[in-house]
């Protein structure tokens, strides 16, 4: 019902519920491997009722105002999406987060996609840091969040035990004062 | 974040969640004597804390794919709202409804947020069968039942205990085809 | 331990606790076919547990005040039963149903039952209401509300999906006073 | 709605459920001191909503199976009643006990309820042991476990702290066997 | 990390935590013909799977203040324990007990251990009556609660139904008292 | 019950449990300025049902082996205390933290006590990396995660808000490999 528009290519931002459970788990199966290089998403959403059980987390998430998902879809077709894996509002900290199958690679949807939420946590809901954590790994990610002018606040050594090998985590952030200075150069 | 225009003189369908408590609970003091005329509503939202109550069941009703609630804004404010009470989408019922301040009367708003949110739920979720639930006493409620096309049921004679008084409640509805044939001859 | 004559024939009606759940499966086993044509009870009865499962939804009701259920006896054999589905004190209203195998039919034992539970909800609980609904096909039951004195209020259309078919339902009522006058007239 | 007649003084037993918490709590303040003098109860049905929790976990009991309320009636006026406190059908022992307010005493109610249930639980509940504790100066109800046929099974030197006093709890019991023995001799 | 010498022979008594389920299972294999001779824990602690559910058991009454396991290491290897089944700190009220594996016999350990945990239930949480109930034909079990000066309160006649056979129950305890004498008689 | 000396000072590690709460609170009581200079346990612990609130959390984490709180006692008084507020051994990583009331800072407590856990932690529970937060304004707890031969990986910027102000939280860890040198070089 709800969407916004990403852009002139036609890509849209929507709420993604419990009920479209299938859709996610057809995405998932499409972009399995490649998503599951460096998050456990892909294993999480390994059959239909994974991804209710996932996107029902997201929708308890939202009742408590703890969290958010979003999906992105390109020509009618789930290919992605952003979120907000945890939301303090108290504490004005979010971690946001992103994931997208490899068909829909390589035209900054999810880079888009997260503008759009960062922008509502930080006008709408007065969060004031914005975290980003990825493998460091995990370049494509990292790139992302320095398109999103975020800055690198430190490496969290060998805390992420993922398919049997230890990964370093970075984290970087954007605060609100900066996000809006971003958004002013832009 | 998300917004569906429902005409031309700027007047928006949006979700209505817990964090807008405060927004809802100030629209509803506007509305409070009207709006408690015949439902319960205003009584359940009788302050901040209520109002996130309110919410937060709806909140868990999508999570549960169960119900939905969204509010109405004209220039920016928040003015009345539909909702889906109950949404069973295995047996494809669900019973609508609504509410508005008195200063949004008149501008056909709860008609064209209903008939957004009843497309939705025939066309994208299957609902076969769309009730609509008002008292006797209701005229403006049961004139929207029968702009949306719907067809009377019948009375449930006395069932509603409402400040001390028993009302009649009249059941209304609309049936998959009869929704399709109706948009058909608009 | 408890029992209340239904007439000369020995027939009884006693309370129906999880502890019954063999000897109501046993009894749902014969019923089976006959039972399931319009209601959904002889599906949720398919096997001990889930006899022992359904009891125990209708004495967490007792719990709550929000429901009871009731079996029928003749000859010491559990042969059908009736329930109070909803039973809402604070509003004054309550839905009854009822339930027979088929070797039981014919001799008014559910009207007789009926009776003793719809005269204690209304003469010693205070409720105003009792509805019964059932599929405008089950002419037995229709016959039932028609014999309790109810009045038809509606036709829910095809609000019942069972077994791949939409079911117009009946809703069927009596208000207190109504109860009253025909138990005066009798 | 159900009944069982005591004897010919119209005393009956009768289920004791959380909507009659008003008739249980009026009925405690009849007897509060009496009845207070050996067991807590008194004080847990200190006010209506005491007597709606204390009645509700009753019913709890019931609906898991692991225990019973009832109440006895003389002349329409709730004067005591017996109860399973535990009841474990699958080892087969129960816990039975009582309580009667001061205008009640001296009738043999709590004897003549407590022979309805046990033998309930004896004969259609397969129950090999009914247990009866009680504080070793809380004669009264050590006379009707004799009464009962019961045997002392010892004492448990001061193990119920009670208003500032440890009492010692005696352990009575009779078992299936005897329980029969003891209807036969009567 | 913590542990108590339970003497010189380099016996122990530790925390019996859930991560432990692993060790506890395996003592369990060990010794769990000998041990379910008399008492349901072999049972229940029939696989990894149970033994953590069992310690869990536990750990939630240890949070709650009402109860405690502790486990005794020789050589550092698990071979018995004794725990509080119960513990009612308001009543001053415990139930100890214990088990250990057939190589473990004949040392005292369950005496030794029992005694380290009575002193802290009596001298440290103010509990009054610890009481130790055993099968009587477990004469071991009898002969440690006559080692920790216990006296027998009485026997619960055919109490506890186990693997098919009715067994008395022996209930023995020892008062705070009496505790403190014996240890100065020590 | 359970201790283990820290030092020839007589300081000792214990486990602190939710009947602790007086104790603990008192605790508090002698240090809630200083110890709230930095960090939410000194309003979280307002009173004795708030002390014993928190600890109720901490037993819970220990029945779900997610988390563990110990008090350090000197000449037999509460002064402070080391926890993991997470575990997840799954993942091999823990986060410690530690508190002190300010008569006894200065003896190195939190640096003896935090060595014990961490090598209970890294040894005997798998654990591989342990972190340590806190604000960058609070250089006692800085300094003992130095003493501790922690590695500093990052500042998560303005992400605590703290009676009204935003803290840098400076992150710092060990990892397994790191606590084992360090052993060996000390």
């Amino acid at each position: 019902m709800f969407a916004i528009s990403l852009g002139d290519d036609g890509a849209e931002l929507r709420p993604l519920e419990p009920w479209q459970a299938e859709e996610f788990w057809a995405h998932m199966e499409r972009g399995r491997e490649f998503i599951g290089r460096y998050i456990g998403l892909a294993d999480r959403v390994a059959d239909v009722e994974g991804a209710r059980s996932y996107l029902r987390t997201y929708a308890e998430k939202a009742a408590a105002d703890a969290g958010r998902i979003y999906g992105i879809w390109t020509d009618g077709k789930l290919v992605g999406g952003v979120l907000f894996r945890t939301m303090d509002v108290e504490q004005g900290v979010a971690e946001a987060g992103c994931w997208l199958e490899p068909a829909a690679v390589g035209k900054g949807l999810v880079t888009r996609a997260a503008r759009v939420i960062i922008d509502w946590a930080v006008e709408e809901r007065g969060i004031h840091r914005v975290e980003w954590r990825a493998s460091a790994a995990n370049e494509s990610s990292i790139a992302v969040a320095r398109r999103l002018g975020m800055t690198k606040d430190g490496v969290l050594r060998e805390s992420f035990l993922y398919r049997g090998t230890r990964h370093d985590i970075e984290i970087w952030s954007v605060l609100a004062p900066e996000w809006r200075a971003g958004k002013q150069a832009a």
